[in-house]
């Protein structure tokens, strides 16, 4: 399973789910270092596409506008890696997708800097009925190791807010 | 690293990068039973960011229409398993992250049928330059095994289609 990789439990995914189902509220994902696999880690529990609804992978900086609609100017000014960025991609996650939260993350996987910004910087945001949020980290490790890292960072930060 | 868990070598992909940027081509990815593993497993590869654009997770079938542009009345028609889905999600990946290649993604990851089709259902679309293809193949094995083969699988025929 790529929950064993990732170094989350099965039970842990499964919990979040739960707790989305019992709000009868759905998610979805708008990646760009992790570009996929959030969405891939929460669709490996069974019974998963009742809650989730699927995302957006903006991998290419244009992408973050052109799909998920993050504000261009911002992208010139401040380059991919921002927290306001990783916001407005959990904005656009909610809403291209019809979701009730969204999930967006930008950082830097590495090995190289990424418009200045050194790997290990990650930027989650969380828009839900509420509003949108966002939690940056700085993660050790390698590009895999940093990857990974997001991955259990914002779903362990995700079911924080749904508790 | 997401690759060991899914069987395939890293040199492999790397392989499948480098044939694009000889190419001077990039590629997006449309998913479904996969939600983003593809797209994941591509950008595990430093350096994959100048041919790998991004990609669309249409884990809903809602959303197969919505973000990829695949025809409603296909969908009503046929449900979300169906060769000509996977052509259309290869062409909307292809149309909508401004890519030269197109991956597109459905089939049943298990372990219920889904839409009368039984697991282990896979439909893997193609779009290029040169137009659309499908290769639908039968995969053995549970959720987790055939969302590890239909990538592996997935990615192979892409390879030989770039040589």
């Amino acid at each position: 399973m790529i929950l064993d990789q990732i170094g989350l439990p099965l039970s842990q995914v499964a919990a979040l789910l739960a707790a989305l189902r019992r709000r009868g509220e759905t998610v979805a994902t708008a990646e760009s270092l992790t570009a996929g696999l959030v969405s891939a880690v929460l669709t490996e529990v069974p019974g998963a596409s009742d809650v989730v609804r699927g995302g957006l992978v903006v991998y290419a900086t244009d992408l973050k506008a052109e799909l998920a609609g993050v504000d261009r100017d911002l992208l010139a000014a401040h380059g991919a890696v921002h927290p306001r960025v990783a916001e407005m991609l959990a904005d656009g996650a909610r809403q291209r997708c019809g979701a009730d939260w969204g999930i967006g993350l930008t950082g830097v996987a590495g090995p190289d800097p990424q418009d200045g910004v050194p790997p290990g910087t990650v930027h989650l945001g969380f828009a839900g009925p509420g509003g949108a949020t966002v939690h940056s980290v700085r993660l050790d490790g390698d590009r895999y190791a940093v990857r990974a890292a997001a991955v259990r960072v914002s779903l362990e930060h995700f079911a924080g807010l749904l508790r």
